[in-house]
């Protein structure tokens, strides 16, 4: 973070036009429900060449970022990209502050189209060298952890965060019984990837990646993991863990096999089952296939639009 | 239980040819999962006119029991009814014994085909004043309120019933989302029974009748029941409330709506994640309309089985 502060000096605005008036880069580090209100409030004050990372975009966000923005404003030409995680690790500590407690040693990146991606790193490594290119916005979409590790548990524990029960997230609350719907899920992401041709890592593939933990099953490997020992659960209903990873994740990954023909009936059962609780439409809040301004398209017509930014 | 000890001294045998062998009147009080079981070891040995009520049937339970007698014996002549819920209130105490705590003031029950029915409390009110007559099989079914209070609390509760926490299975385990979910289930019931032309309580009228307690919503009425107040939690991710609520309650629900053209989307939600998580298929393994001997039935003809016994 100094780093940055060397750089570019504090101005901090509420204005939307001047903040991002003359930036080359523009970062949008919020979580994802916010990204829709961000591109609709700043797609008329962008500038051609300006370069909009979103840290990170969980599923689809670059997608649905760069379709509002051209709806809004068709003529400018902007490069949207999405890391595949957030690269600080960080809590929010009271009303306007945020701790970081450290920064991640390497975090993938790609730009919506694919071919911008090393432009976006040339500017953005400047800041932060740990980014590195992923292959598309496929890719990073896909290995959205979040996804599988978020809103199901929270369901599954319900009862007890609903109660402010005080307990371990990962270590109490992912039980053997729940752990085997994980693998489930995560069964189901891994055969859209494979059906759209974009590498990805199993979730334990990725625990043994970052946490170097590895076990015979996910529950096991869980457990072993000493960074997940004192992460507590949320202590409400509406847990971002819901509200964030419903919509922006696993809504998207389900559409997503939609679209590539892969059935998702585990992923189904919990987003409709977080509809009914919040009484929310996640499938038509959240990004879907028309959100993500791929509704209609071939496999073909996905990968060439994520890869050169049109279908034609 | 005394009044039935005076009439009829002990006799305890692992034998279903001895134990039944004489007998007007047959009570099956077990979970309803053990039905299919009985029903197969005593088909053989049945003698004209017996009467076997099931205490209770859960869902289905006479059908299911009916069907199987009838397939491996064609040329018996018997009765078999069901009781809506379990007469005792009790709890298993160790291994061989079991206390009851009390008899229920009026438990309400059918015989199949349901012009039988007042055979059937002839006999049984001779030891069970109790009983009283249900229009038919799918009433007792249908007012199964276990269906709604015993798997998904379980599932959205499942970290700390596999923890092992203690806490109250009502009170602290059924949080406003959760009974937010309930009350679905309880619309899609309540819609099959309807559509059945069976009458039936929702579960706040049913609270209201058998418990004296009414309040706005599902949540507050649950609150308000002292009876409920120390009621502990399963401690096992196999908890009876799965394993027997789902095949032999929700999953014959869900069948009956699907035969009478009720979406049943929450219960089938339910069903599918409680055999992912106990890698089951409950949709083979229950009461479905094939078990029940009612697939390809419509309604009309489910009536007709159920009140005369004969869709011809």
């Amino acid at each position: 973070m100094l780093q940055v502060l060397e750089r570019s000096p504090f101005h901090i605005t509420d204005s939307v036009e001047e903040a991002i008036e003359g930036c080359k880069l523009i970062m949008v580090v919020t979580p994802a429900f916010a990204h829709e209100e961000i591109a609709r409030s700043c797609a008329r004050h962008l500038e051609d060449g300006q370069i909009i990372v979103l840290n990170p975009g969980r599923t689809g966000g670059a997608m649905e970022f760069y379709k509002i923005v051209r709806e809004i404003n068709p003529e400018i030409r902007v490069t949207v990209a999405e890391a595949q995680t957030l690269i600080y690790a960080c809590r929010r500590k009271g009303e306007s502050e945020v701790v970081i407690h450290g920064t991640k040693k390497t975090v993938s990146l790609a730009a919506l189209p694919s071919r911008e991606t090393p432009k976006v790193l040339e500017e953005v490594n400047k800041y932060y060298p740990q980014f590195t290119a992923a292959e598309n916005v496929l890719e990073t979409s896909l290995l959205n952890i979040g996804a599988i590790f978020h809103p199901t548990p929270s369901l599954f524990n319900m009862g007890r965060i609903e109660c402010q029960d005080d307990f371990k997230y990962y270590i109490e609350g992912i039980t053997p019984s729940i752990a085997k719907i994980l693998e489930r899920l995560d069964d189901e992401r891994v055969r859209i990837a494979k059906m759209l041709d974009v590498k990805t890592l199993t979730t334990r593939e990725w625990l043994k990646a970052v946490y170097d933990v590895e076990n015979e099953d996910m529950y096991s490997t869980i457990q072993m993991n000493e960074v997940y020992a004192n992460i507590g659960a949320p202590k409400e209903a509406n847990t971002r863990y819901i509200t964030e990873d419903i919509p922006m994740s696993l809504l998207p990954l389900a559409e997503l096999g939609r679209l590539v023909g892969v059935l998702t009936p585990t992923m189904d059962e919990i987003i409709d089952l977080a509809s009914t609780m919040h009484n929310k439409n996640y499938r038509k809040e959240g990004r879907n296939l028309s959100k993500l301004g791929i509704d209609n398209m071939t496999v073909d017509e996905l990968t060439r639009y994520v890869d050169e930014g049109s279908i034609n």
